[in-house]
């Protein structure tokens, strides 16, 4: 039977966000939002202060490291970190297997950077060895770039492994952990990472509207004049901010305030590892529970990250992507449409302030559902 | 005697910001944001198009033209249009007399785009012969950017007579409306603007987190290929958009949806017109104010917009900006700083959910601010 429509705590009459984000949040994070902040002041100052340093904390880079609040979405996060410390004399080795590394590639073309491409299927994650072997065949390259949790597929690629090569030779390591950080362990000093970028409305369990890079303060400190955009330059922002502890344009004030107490709660729930903790059991009991009504993850479990899953698309004619949104929303849930390039698949985001239950919940609504689609056959399409 | 601290509605303990953004919002504004919103879902596609369509009402742009949302701040919008619709193979005309035209400068310069400035004192406006004398002798500009009200010193522009200018000449006329646009005259279509820049946080008083793009569809057509960002690329922003009625990259959902209660409270006053006629109050009365209480406004009643006033600091030696700030601001007002850079100066927003009362309290904070001070005389400090 479906359960009755109940949704997140202090907005129960509209769906959990079951996305790669925007996500559900506590209702603590959006209120306060009520309150206008001015920009300039000390208040304000003080919590930007706040959350730069505790982010270099949970990435395990107090010292040495430097964290840049850049307004905008994570993908300018990225573009801006490739501006700032893509080198322009050398090659940029470029690690994609989805969306996310693709559009990576994009802006640093933007750029006229010179990369070279190091591409796995979408449901394969790239090899230490082979990156070891294309360092060894171009010695021109002097940065290596990947993506920790390709939201694409929710896979999860050898970061370490990667990074431990990329250093060896010489390069700097620039991370993607959009959709990781906060949740998936991630150390700088420990795994030789120079640059990480992420953003509010992932696993910190923000509201969306700033990213962060944090970078090695002598790389950003070398960085002046690299940037190919003034909104985008990480090493005006820095220094800026630096001198005044402020935003050199306006800041999306409201996130920010929302961010400090979603950090709060972070810190709250016993870190990255907390966290991680409550992501492994809810991704787990999705991913048993979607089994066990017929429907197949397209990652096997230690391939996948407890991040996002994302689940063959049935072959039976009266499956419709739509009619099964719709579906789900009406019942309390909003999933995400896949975005694998092969195999028709739809995708579920485990971040965000909910638990297993609301995954046996969502297990239920997708069988009703299902039922009410006429939907039998759930062999995956192809 | 000093009024008791009375904050604006729906934060009585939190002091008025006025400043230039951001600004006090109305409770509803703020509230608007305690739901969580998927990016991809129907409901926030519709709040995006319905936003889009306002924006070119405000405009005067309904045919023709198109409005293009873009995550960041109002600089953003700035560097974003220059980067579309400056020229590659002509000079641009970059007016300026404030930060913010050299701002603008900045970022072209980032593009190694060429230009030509014409720079005018912060408190003097350029002239709109002397725009069509340089336009005669350079034939090779192609473009002509400006300022309508430059926050540095909340002067106004000639825009209607530079733009006629311009648009005799063959150019683009790019028009930096930040401060102004919903409130002051603006009609692209009447006054041959081609393309409009403002963002979420001034006076249709959004909170920050996104800055919008109005531009002739044929101009933002041509564009492909021409921006230096992947992030700040407007073509590629609208054409995905037109196709998907969604961001390309997550959107800022809490601040989208109060901008769209932010708008329909800009529509019940009035629009544009009724928005003005309750800045110029609250304008008037504070210049008035200040001036009984021995204050001098630097600029003069029709050189000076509604948006913001500066006033001299006063040479009496006991003056000290940040003493008087934290005495206005224990008093229930945020205050800005000035940025002129010749003349000592403070700046008083007008803009954002308040009226002429808040001035009047505002100047009885001020007097007994510069009593508790100790200071006496009021004369402009050079």
């Amino acid at each position: 039977m479906t359960r009755a429509f109940r949704g997140p705590e202090g907005q129960e009459s509209t769906p959990y966000l079951l996305t790669p984000g925007p996500l559900t949040t506590t209702p603590a994070v959006k209120e306060a939002m009520l309150r206008d902040w001015g920009s300039w002041d000390a208040d304000l100052r003080k919590v930007v202060a706040g959350i730069r340093e505790q982010l270099l904390d949970i990435a395990d880079a107090a010292n040495g490291f430097e964290c840049v609040l850049l307004q905008g979405s994570g993908s300018y996060g990225v573009e801006a970190a490739l501006g700032n410390f893509a080198p322009k004399d050398k090659k940029t080795l470029m690690l994609t297997n989805g969306a996310y590394g693709e559009r990576a590639i994009k802006a640093l073309a933007y750029m006229n950077r010179d990369f070279i491409s190091y591409e796995t299927d979408e449901l394969e994650a790239p090899s230490a060895d082979e990156v070891s072997a294309l360092l060894k065949a171009n010695p021109d390259i002097g940065a290596v770039f990947m993506v920790q949790c390709e939201t694409t597929s929710g896979i999860v690629n050898p970061i370490e492994d990667i990074a431990a090569v990329a250093q060896k030779a010489g390069c700097v390591v620039i991370l993607d952990a959009m959709s990781s950080f906060g949740a998936m362990d991630i150390s700088m000093k420990r795994m030789g990472i120079d640059v990480v970028i992420s953003s509010a409305n992932k696993c910190i369990e923000g509201v969306p509207g700033f990213t962060y890079v944090i970078a090695r303060r002598d790389l950003l400190e070398a960085s002046q004049g690299m940037s190919h955009s003034l909104a985008l330059d990480l090493y005006e922002q820095w220094s800026y901010m630096q001198k005044s502890g402020q935003f050199r344009f306006t800041p999306p004030t409201h996130t920010l305030v929302a961010f400090a107490v979603a950090l709060e709660q972070h810190a709250a729930e016993g870190g990255a590892p907390g966290r991680l903790a409550r992501y492994k059991k809810t991704a787990k009991t999705l991913r048993d529970g979607m089994r066990k009504i017929g429907l197949s993850p397209l990652l096997g479990d230690n391939e996948t990250g407890p991040i996002i899953q994302t689940f063959a698309t049935p072959r039976d004619k009266n499956f419709d992507f739509t009619t099964f949104y719709e579906g789900l929303k009406k019942r309390g849930f909003i999933i995400y449409p896949g975005k694998l390039t092969k195999k028709p698949s739809f995708r579920v985001g485990n971040m965000g302030a909910l638990n297993w239950e609301v995954m046996e919940m969502l297990v239920d609504a997708t069988q009703a559902t299902l039922k009410e689609m006429n939907v039998t056959d759930l062999t995956p399409a192809e």
